[in-house]
């Protein structure tokens, strides 16, 4: 089977197994806790309910206003801010869901812009963590080189410590920014910082729905945006030197299969009619055009061919060919005289090998 | 400026621009609608409110205890299968957030399975995506030799649109079995997978949450986790096609740049010494070697000139080395006689030009 494809099955095959064991996993952390918390809920509703005396139908009233009112207690989410942090969840596709669009103009052109945006996204964000990867050897260069080190040059395990390192600096210090500004504690924001960064973009905990700091906190808000805007394009820098060679592995290969292809159709031979091989053995090639030949058996007749045939192609793909017709090539061999022969009396059966052993080359 | 610079620079113009206009246009689509769902949801809060005269507080636990309430109205999320669902939009990035985690131990287990899982997906995903594409132009390729085109290849132009309607096919098709499993209208079946496919995932509406269709329908589970893994195969397909080569345009420019230098260095003539240039004027050069020289105006001395530089260097860097020491030439141009001189009385001054006018050629 081609590598391509056992590479593109085993891949596949990993991934599945890979989620089992996540599947497996998050049973085990969460399912025991889910069932707890589920119990403590709905006996705090059922406590709440019994002091009010809320009807079914009054309560399925109230679930749905607050849960259809969770963004509007955030604040404005459709000012132009709000609609800035929103276009940006949608192009770097994090998708929050801390708002979303209600109306069908909006779930519209949300389709649209994501379809232009996204694409543009994603090379923006290569081409800066190509940038950053770029400038991080330049300096490592020059480090190396002011410390008067053998090797002078950034390694791969240079950049991928310095990325490494970017990154960890960026989520531990969002992570405390985020933690003030929000009042989260340490680990839920690296949790949260995390979760914008890989795009993964949850929404459980969002940046910026806090004391209206969309329309209050100018500077807060610019904080977070460059924040996702800085974070995302250090995430694609570790991508773009840790995965991409990976993603262009099956195309390299096919470039690789199709040159060697040319390169060995060019290099063949094509040899049309018989072939006498190294061992002397004759092949009978193909008829490959018309031709009339006259040959004689008598002993001093030699024999004639007259073939219209075109010898050389100008075929690009074969760098040589050879044609020659007629395809026998008994008259290019020395003919023993029939009174020579001794032939079997009987019914005519086709010629014995009437031409002398010889060693023919080619 | 470099080139990749330059196209980072306006790549991040771009984006930034579209951006602010994708804020605008949602400004304009979204605001009035949201502040009249605001005016209305209030009035609906405060009709309860009142009806059933309950204070602040219970009312904000009763708010809390419905929007922690809510994946648990949905079904079970962190048995195998809903904890499978859940992985399965950690890999991928889509996270929804209809379920999270809510123990330190989940979030931690989150993070790392994202940083393994996430790379794995991205590759696992493009590896598909390519073999999409090559089926695709191998079909295609049968297809127009059985229409006796005269173009047999496939062209880019087929494979998009072949991924195009693939993608369109998907979309529609899953947008049907949505729309009819879940209860939603069309258009907001074909945004929920949009919304799925891009990985943005906002959330707002998610597949499997209702009627405990996480643990009771399970051919329903099983259809919707391959709409998310073959939808995802395509979108990856289109991208591989039509993103992935500006994502690699600055790496392969870097490479191109550097090869270019070290093709230029290794065609590089480097002259050392006196070089004559051709429009006959003399351009000093830097003293390669120690040297002695003795040479005279004398008329009928020839200058000696006895070095001691090595001619021809071996540094695979220079295709072509000449030191000439010592760094002037006046050896190897013809001497005026003295006699013939007419130098003017005073200070000594450096010799004039006494070479007679000729052309030199390098």
């Amino acid at each position: 089977m081609k590598k391509q494809n056992v590479r593109t099955l085993s891949l596949i095959v990993c991934t599945f197994t890979y989620l089992l064991i996540g599947a497996a996993v998050f049973d085990a952390l969460e399912s025991k806790t889910e069932n707890q918390r589920k119990v403590v809920l709905q006996e705090i509703q059922a406590i709440v309910r019994r002091k009010y005396n809320i009807s079914d139908e009054d309560f399925r009233i109230m679930e749905t206003v607050v849960l259809k009112s969770e963004p509007h207690r955030a604040g404005q989410q459709w000012k132009f801010t709000g609609a800035f942090y929103y276009a940006t969840t949608v192009l770097t596709t994090i998708g929050y869901g801390h708002s979303t669009p209600s109306t069908i103009a909006g779930k519209l052109f949300t389709m649209c812009y994501a379809m232009i945006g996204i694409p543009l996204g994603l090379v923006m964000f290569q081409s800066i963590g190509e940038r950053v990867n770029r400038l991080s050897s330049v300096i490592i260069r020059s480090v190396k080189s002011s410390l008067h080190c053998r090797q002078t040059a950034a390694s791969e395990l240079d950049l991928i410590c310095v990325v490494t390192t970017l990154s960890s600096l960026t989520i531990a210090g969002g992570a405390a920014a985020f933690s003030r500004y929000e009042g989260w504690s340490y680990f839920d924001s690296v949790y949260y910082c995390f979760i914008t960064l890989t795009t993964i973009g949850f929404g459980d905990m969002v940046a910026l729905q806090k004391d209206n700091a969309l329309s209050k906190k100018p500077e807060y808000v610019m904080f977070a945006l460059i924040f996702i805007l800085f974070g995302l394009a250090i995430v694609a820098a570790s991508l773009n030197l840790l995965v991409l060679r990976f993603v262009t592995m099956n195309t390299e290969d096919e470039r690789r299969d199709e040159a060697q292809a040319m390169q060995a159709l060019a290099g063949a031979v094509r040899l049309e009619g018989d072939v006498i091989t190294a061992n002397g053995s004759i092949l009978s090639g193909q008829m490959g055009h018309h031709c009339t030949e006259t040959t004689s058996l008598d002993a001093d007749d030699t024999s004639v061919c007259s073939c219209h045939c075109g010898c050389f192609t100008s075929n690009s793909r074969h760098r040589f060919t050879v044609r020659r017709s007629p395809t026998q090539i008994r008259h290019l061999l020395p003919v023993l005289p029939m009174h020579e022969l001794h032939l079997p009396q009987g019914p005519i059966l086709p010629p014995p090998a009437i031409y002398p052993n010889h060693r023919a080359s080619i």
